[in-house]
């Protein structure tokens, strides 16, 4: 009587948690300092400090009541309008309140946009190499997972692959800008013929195909990279967010769906992932941050630690032999398995307690995800053990 | 390409939420001490002092990059071993940490357990009248949602009814102890006999049927009314536990989940709903409020704020003339609606800004659900229009 595919998601479990967990245990037998876990994204500078004083202050100086009780299922309606407007201000778009619903995080909102966009049949797109956790959303949806191949060595879209893909049973690609696990940037070239491509499919089948826009990076970008904003170009897109790598709050779970009244059916929609959201249990965000956001929301990361990191790891890894995908936004490198092969170069790795996550479990076997949202100590600390692995 | 389930629950939405967004909007416009709002479970008492010095104590003292981060999936493993011991603590069973699993609250607690225990065919029986909730949350899992009629008047359990409904696919059944709406206890010797009929229809039908003990309100029982603790009694029990109603700390989504290794396939089943929540996007519990439990597990609600009201609103309404049910736990009154018609009654007492939930939005027509989680001063001020409400 007990759900076997369910079964199957809490027995195997997530992968990246697992190694993460697997860092915690060695880490308590040969102390926190020797092990090298690049294995998960869990942002390594600290909340900002105005986002530790407002909770403070919040909790200093404000009725606990109000503070700790529900808020409306979207979320409170003048933190909803703070989010809005900071969305105008970034991307001088014209998003409103009643547009925005506050959730726990990028992962229900991407579970909740998916049902919303499930009808029978119905076949969501992916681009390899992708979050693992995207199978789960799409097939508890209901919903047919299906993988568009990764296009190499660019890590932009590979758009032949996905022209054959797509089908009148296709209702949402999930787009994850900056990506996870590449740490690349889709570029507005790759966004603009994504969208000719959705809007003259969306023709061919008679009905709209919508982007699914997975963005808790979209403020992590070095360099001359830029993340277009996707609702300015194709409207037709739920935008996913989270303030988790922002505002290094990723366990606090607070993030927000944005569904442009501009999309197509776009009002129906933002009420279905609602209702999606209300069937999964979703109640409200976490009371305390969505007041906290009140006053944070406008917030940047400074992102001096991450990029000296990714600096002085692709320098010297380079050196090493090491090659790697261009690394322009979120906190991963992909670096390409010396040998091949990703998950004997993965396990090779974990006996010097090197922590670095297989590609093949993005989709994209040959390559391996390193996190180096780590202390720079443990970067520095690092690269001789990068050294013996790419010469053994 | 929308889902149309999903579009009419988010259309249609969750009425109790409706109602306490409307008593919103009337404060807004008359004042929010001239709304009698009795329509939600929000708690009137603030958090323990234990609560808010703890969280102060942690956001001034650890490491925010500890504070903010990502947890195990199942929680900090710490938490886990002490939310276990105050489970033996509480009720001298021998729970453990690796049985337990912190989450965002009961909702996507007894969402998740529906989804664990749902086959190809499966049905999940409630009893009414019932938190409205369950119903999505059985049909998003895909299991057929049946009910189980009231016991009126005495709102233990309809023995007969029930074992007309129960059937070979009948994988589980959710008590609410104490229950919402009703505010009413289920004895032990109810529980006993409800334990007693589903062991021997396990064993009729060759399979185990489970319990989804839903306890938010397990801590709130007044006089000489007793909780019995239904693993202690069904060892096959999912208990789905929240903190929002004991600690006040509804919008904050902190809960946890126990599946006793003593239940038929317990590991399996905890597993499963493990899986489930992560299909559904389930992280982790918000982690500030995780690492305040490590500290506040223990705590017991100061219940004299609410005993108080509910005597003074179970004297007045009675000398008016309402009838309703025992009210021994809870924080809810459920009034016979004094023409039978309790969406009628409730309109009219909308008129007055005051704030009640029909019956029927919880399968049991009739009556009204008054939740008197409010100041004493709304209480005392509500009767003279109670009083005329009986009237009219």
């Amino acid at each position: 009587m007990i759900n076997q595919a369910a079964l199957a998601l809490g027995t195997k479990r997530n992968t990246i948690m697992e190694l993460a967990d697997y860092g915690r245990s060695r880490a308590a037998i040969v102390g926190k300092e020797n092990v090298f876990d690049f294995s998960i994204g869990n942002p390594s500078i600290p909340a900002p400090e105005l986002v530790q004083s407002t909770l403070l202050d919040i909790l200093q100086n404000m009725d606990p009541i109000t503070v700790h009780g529900y808020t409306s299922t979207m979320g409170d309606p003048k933190v909803r309008a703070i989010v809005a407007q900071d969305l105008c201000e970034r991307f001088g778009c014209d998003s409103k309140a009643e547009e925005i619903l506050l959730c726990c995080g990028a992962a229900p909102e991407v579970a909740a946009a998916c049902k919303a966009l499930t009808t029978e049949g119905a076949e969501i797109l992916v681009f390899a190499p992708y979050f693992p956790e995207y199978k789960p959303y799409v097939e508890q949806a209901g919903a047919i997972f299906r993988i568009v191949p990764a296009d190499i060595p660019d890590f932009q879209i590979n758009f032949s692959a996905l022209e054959e893909l797509i089908c009148p049973n296709t209702t949402a690609v999930i787009v994850n800008n900056p990506n996870n696990p590449v740490g690349a940037v889709y570029s507005e070239a790759t966004i603009q013929k994504l969208s000719a491509l959705l809007e003259r499919k969306s023709e061919e089948f008679g009905h709209r195909i919508y982007i699914i826009a997975d963005e808790p990076y979209r403020e992590l970008v070095y360099g001359d990279a830029k993340v277009p904003f996707i609702p300015n170009i194709y409207p037709h897109t739920v935008v996913c967010y989270s303030y988790s790598k922002s505002l290094s709050l990723p366990g606090e779970r607070l993030g927000y769906i944005y569904v442009p009244s501009a999309a197509e059916n776009g009002r129906d929609l933002y009420h279905a992932i609602l209702g999606a959201a209300r069937a999964m249990g979703h109640v409200c965000a976490p009371s305390l941050m969505q007041l906290m956001l009140s006053r944070c929301a406008h917030l940047h990361p400074d992102l001096s630690v991450y990029d000296r990191n990714r600096r002085t790891l692709m320098e010297a890894l380079t050196s090493y032999g090491y090659e790697m995908a261009k690394p322009e936004g979120a906190f991963y490198l992909f670096l390409k398995a010396p040998s091949g092969d990703d998950r004997a170069f993965s396990a090779m790795a974990m006996e010097k307690d090197v922590l670095l996550m297989p590609g093949s479990d993005f989709g994209c076997p040959g390559y391996l995800r390193l996190c180096y949202c780590v202390s720079y100590d443990t970067v520095v600390r690092s690269l001789p053990l990068f050294e013996e692995l790419i010469k053994e």
